[in-house]
């Protein structure tokens, strides 16, 4: 297999992706793309990527965009990682419909946080979906944390619905939540941060740039 | 199998979800909510389905709710229906990916036309969000376009990602979105329009509350 290009950009959900990364040990090359440089705006990448936003991942059959696909197409090529119930077709729904509720749902009211210029011009109305957004977010907070099986979010088992709610549960506090409210969420985090993978790829994203 | 209960109600992502179950000549019971009377917060159906949103299928396992998992459900349910390409891993996170950027990206876009209410309190906010939403939706439409391998979503083979982009499709000429400017999803649109499951889903919808 030819080694992986994955471009992510730290504080983004490409983190979920760069987790289950590190859990199924896969051979890819990190690119970390610098936002505040527009990185993902340049030619080069767009012509990669013409949605301009990370998580990528660049295989030998082409590139592969989302988080919530992406998170899947690992566990499936790295079955003997055990990151998701491959063999039991009620609860891998289970684990599509929570991490599409992330990326559909949380991951967007997070977004009116700080790029509301997606979806409005006006500056007083970006001002408006910044107030409202702790607000949507406690919210969300509630309804991840009642999804949550516990420990973990599918029960016993460790699968890629934790690393991509570890990764959103963590925008929470500079969201204006906070986790002590939440305390399945809060014991959540603290068990996934002391994952060696997860300790791995955050200290990676965090590296000073090359 | 217990038969399924499926809620849905008109003018929604759910029509995907019904068009797959009319494709694998599933055993259901279509349930339709009355948004005009909120029906979807009532409190028997947020026990069922606390996010008070459609779609949601009642199985003897448990509820699943989100369009792109219970797409993927139905489709490993009945692997005879061909719904998806379950043995070929990187087509399914193709799949996956377009499912997931017409849930988070494009959904989200349309629904800032109509619900804005969800992100701001304000009504000039909510305005501003109506006013740009026909500008966002017509990039998601080019975005579409040139995902569209052809005719159908991966290609040859027709899958759910092409019941999920011929609901999402239809929204556009009333989100101000010409689809004569994209040739590539109006023949999408009239090919996939003309399969049997999709007119008995269109029909069954729009039928007149019993």
């Amino acid at each position: 297999m030819t080694r992986w290009k994955f471009y992510s950009a730290p504080a983004t959900c490409g983190l979920a992706v760069h987790i289950a990364l590190e859990e199924a040990q896969a051979d890819y090359e990190l690119v970390r793309l610098n936002f505040a440089q527009a990185e993902q705006q340049s030619p080069a990448y767009l012509a990669l990527n013409p949605k301009g936003r990370v998580p990528a991942l660049v295989t030998k059959q082409g590139v592969l965009t989302e988080t919530a696909a992406l998170l899947v197409f690992i566990a499936q090529r790295f079955p003997q990682a055990r990151l998701a119930p491959l063999d039991d077709v009620f609860a891998f729904a289970r684990m599509q419909a929570f991490n599409s509720f992330l990326a559909s749902t949380v991951h967007v009211a997070h977004a009116h946080g700080r790029r509301g210029k997606r979806w409005a011009d006006d500056e007083q109305a970006i001002a408006a979906m910044k107030a409202k957004m702790p607000a949507n977010m406690r919210q969300c907070a509630q309804m991840l944390q009642d999804q949550v099986a516990g420990p973990y979010v599918l029960g016993e088992h460790y699968s890629v619905a934790d690393a991509y709610l570890y990764t959103v549960a963590g925008w929470l506090p500079g969201d204006g939540v906070d986790l002590a409210e939440f305390p399945v969420l809060a014991d959540h985090r603290h068990r996934v941060g002391q994952r060696p993978a997860v300790l791995r790829a955050e200290t990676a994203a965090a590296a000073p740039a090359p």
